[in-house]
């Protein structure tokens, strides 16, 4: 249920509203824009008749919403919500995503593997553009016997390759008792495959980080917005949705890009969305086609794995660009941001 | 296998060796480049051995291909196929599909319905710039007690639209026995359910028009080549490909657009490719989107439903644009099309 | 709409109601039950109001199918239907499939090769309990390089079978233009490709044969039952249902059986289903096993192909059944089938 | 890579071959049978050559083994593992799964609601002849705001079911931190969602208790068989498969039961597989056939969701079985599985 409440409305009416809604065991959230403010009912709200809201003064009107999500809904948030990266740590560059004028891009090789190889890749990203630093500490991997990242001593390398650049970092989180380690990590991403974990979302709910949330090999749009209403329910909303390929029946690419998530979440969500054309494809040479294709989409950012010497990558070394190709691509996505009067 | 020739090979010499092919009971396929010379030979390749053409002293190398499709296949074909619509004919402005300039657009409504409609449409597309007219005459509706399309008649409003705007014509063939009305359709659209119609797509190669042929609701990229290659090998290579969504288990779209569908077909491919944005969402606000999406993914053309009065059409009344936003829409796919200096 | 009429409507009274509906330019369908009298009205009833029926004396309720299909529907044919093979040809052993007391087997080979093959295969499959038998003449190919089918010739192979040993034959039509060479086959089969070519539905509606219908690769349940009601909205009710796998993301087998189907189907239809295991995991050491659960499932009947020599067969080599594995497994099914009180 | 010793090989000779490969940093996996020993080794073999074991005379064969999973393989555990449920327990009546004679059914509620409510549902589960009892005490539920299981609580009141009937528990983990409040469950449940949450797999590879190891909802049998490796290779090889239907492109079911995932886990693994027809189809009057047609498929046990009063049931109400039709179904049950010698 969401509640609209009139212009004017003052704030002891409002606190004196409120208060009566949590009496009723409701949760709330209030969305404070120029002209109107709107407050989002969360909880059980089946027995609830929009009409007896109409009878308080203050109240515009009241309607039901549909959609399972809430705090997610642009219903009820109806403007974009800006995540920002890496604010207040001294030495950081700031990030914005979702303010509709960049489109932040997060580069780095797939895992952590050594100082040389993250600093390397670092200080190239930062060259071409990169606003955000990524690299895989914790990895998960299909089969016991692969390499399953650096872990704890990963996120130190990352942590050093941000002192040096002023890149905040971004890398993945896969439980709850290694969260510890990411008290300096600015941006937490949960995978695909743990894109339902929801102890895992309860969890980043209450941890105050901006993350970012991947789509799940098969999960849908609706699924995904509610993963993010685990992490915004309890607490946190800063959250970024993250499209990276969904499981299909053809098997040419890794896995195949859904771009319509971009315009269709948009729509029915103020949350930001990035997309990851690495992962969504898995081959080098269609990489940057696919990150041209997001841009004309309007996706909020990007998220692409550079390695200075891909082929000699501990993981995933058919989808890694080499700086050099890395520095064209944001040449050209450059132009295509343009168009929509955006920059890199 | 394809058999590359030696730069200056004669015309005798080749003749000879095409001659000692055909007598093997295989076909060939004679590309004749500027540099080089390369003979496809067609059939059951798989007993001979490549290394006996080396023999041969105008040879320079002979190899399997491992790709099913062969005429389709860019190893066969190095160059871009340009294919082009409405050709010689008296008052019919030409169009080229794949020639790497120009972004060309198939518009025009759903199904053709009555005469003022499709006449009203087609000059609302060929003011924004449309250059191709687009009309269902036989539609494939999944029941059958849904509006079957105008039939001959339906074809022949196309056919004075055509007179009037000088645009040429593009529309669906469902049945071998209805061929005999196409005689003067410009280009003939294959649609999805038929894309493994393998006796209409023979006809199709012997009769001398080109075809647009739609990927299968769950169609492989391999399939779709395929299928081109039963067009191909029955005597027409003006093939287009299109991709028009595919079934996922998603269902927020009516279908899910595959963009990595065009840089992979231009990749092992010659043929154009079209993106058809209309079908794979299905919802007419994300159509302009998903159009610029698959403009940066480097579609050689796009095919759009545009309707003067969509909410009254007879079929598809969701997705069909109206002529305001389609201008706009052409206006806006321009910008994009410029970033790769083609024009639309 | 349908329309259940009071017991003890006369005919005249019955006549008269029809004659009404027809003129409100409706098609009528009547079901004649023990007990009551079902008239289903087909065609555009979206303006007819339930209500307005009830005034007719003779009417008992009337309600809105929610379902898009009509003749197909269990609520307008609340019995099942039995399908009856090979009925009233001289020589021929009838065969009736939906009857509820056998599961009958279609069984031959996937193409007919020579007429040594077909008729080793023929009686090799009567011997073991087959009730039909089949084999290719027109064969959908991936690639138009594959062996075709001997055509017009294959069939007369089959009818030669037929004669020797009494067994009705069942083979798929590719096209219309063919139609003319199945006078004497006494089971259609249209495939998994042609499950929405909606002309031949059309046709096959028109020409007095059972038809079993194959559920494309990725067509819902509703599709498929659309489909036959293509078939059935244009005179012919003898339509079997057959589920062969469907396309999913995974390909450990060619296909994925959806054994779900069978009780799904026998729950909103009123039409026979078989399920052919060949096809839908395209592996022989699996067919027994599915075949089994299909059985289990409440299958109507299977179709499965049996080879004499299958590492030699000319299509499909990997997944026909020699007949000592077949002969094995009717026996087993056998089995399965007495737990309902049915034989094979 | 695995290692087949000779018939004869003496206990000091295996030992002193053992000592040799981890020397060589491999883990070693021992398969005794009656004829012959075994050797699988563990971890990155990609740089042995086979061809070297041979000098050893004790060696037999050694050869690489193509897929991903080694302990899961049926190459390297030629017999079928039987997981024993409840062993060693005061008071509990063990259950065997994978021992070729009989299929246990799981049952009992989605959830653990109330105290009475999970009694009544043990009773009456196990007079059917249930031989595990079921029930969810954390609940992965796609919504935050949905009812998520009792948690502890959930557990003390199976344990007490378990104690009143003697059945052996089985519920689901969700998280690592309340792996110590599942002492006394007998088997635990890994769900489709965290079926790829590694750390959790890891973690449950310690903990000496079987694991009942669910299908991703798009997940691969490859993938499948990696998870269950996961658990293997860290110490516990008593795994359970459980397929529970799949996400395709149809949406008349939950899910699409994918039968033929028992058979082929037969061939290519040793670990017993189980079926869940309750959430292949969620719908009440489908989950009899399926569980039929899974027994027919050679299902080495079934879960089963039960609830005394479904209609009232705090989730998955539609797919819950009231104690009735439970007892009829195992009825029914009994009688496919005697066509193969077995019992329920």
């Amino acid at each position: 249920m969401i509640v609209i409440l009139k212009k004017g409305a003052t704030e002891p009416a409002i606190n004196e509203f409120v208060e009566e809604v949590k009496q009723k065991g409701l949760g709330v959230h209030i969305s404070t824009g120029v002209d109107k403010t709107i407050i989002g009912l969360l909880g059980d709200t089946s027995k609830l008749v929009p009409e007896d809201f109409l009878a308080n003064d203050i109240v515009e009107t009241a309607e039901r919403v549909s959609a399972p999500y809430k705090m997610a809904s642009r219903s009820f948030h109806p403007e974009n919500t800006v995540v920002c990266i890496g604010t207040g740590q001294s030495g950081v560059i700031e990030c914005k995503i979702g303010d509709g004028k960049t489109v932040p891009v997060i580069a780095g090789p797939c895992a952590v593997e050594t100082e040389d190889q993250i600093m390397n890749a670092a200080f190239a990203v930062k060259k071409a553009g990169a606003r955000i630093l990524r690299g895989g500490a914790y990895k998960p991997r299909t089969s016991p016997y692969s390499f399953q990242g650096l872990g704890k001593e990963g996120i130190k390398l990352l942590e050093k390759a941000k002192k040096e650049t002023g890149l905040p970092i971004c890398t993945e989180l896969m439980a709850i008792s290694e969260l510890k380690n990411f008290e300096n990590v600015d941006l937490i991403q949960v995978g695909a495959r743990n894109f339902q974990n929801f102890d895992l979302l309860k969890e980043l709910g209450k941890f105050n980080k901006p993350v970012l949330l991947k789509r799940g090999l098969s999960g849908t749009i609706n699924e995904l917005l509610m993963s993010a209403e685990y992490i915004m329910a309890n607490g946190n909303e800063n959250v970024i949705l993250c499209e990276r390929g969904i499981r299909t029946y053809d098997g040419y690419t890794r896995n195949c890009l859904d771009v319509s998530a971009v315009p269709y979440l948009h729509k029915v969500s103020h949350l930001p969305v990035v997309i990851d054309p690495s992962h969504a494809c898995g081959i080098r040479w269609m990489v940057g086609t696919l990150a041209q294709s997001a841009v004309a989409a309007g996706a909020d950012g990007l998220e692409i794995e550079v390695h200075c010497c891909p082929e000699k990558a501990w993981s995933d070394a058919s989808q890694q660009l080499p700086p050099s190709q890395f520095e064209e691509l944001m040449i050209k996505l450059g132009k295509y941001a343009a168009v929509e009067g955006k920059t890199m």
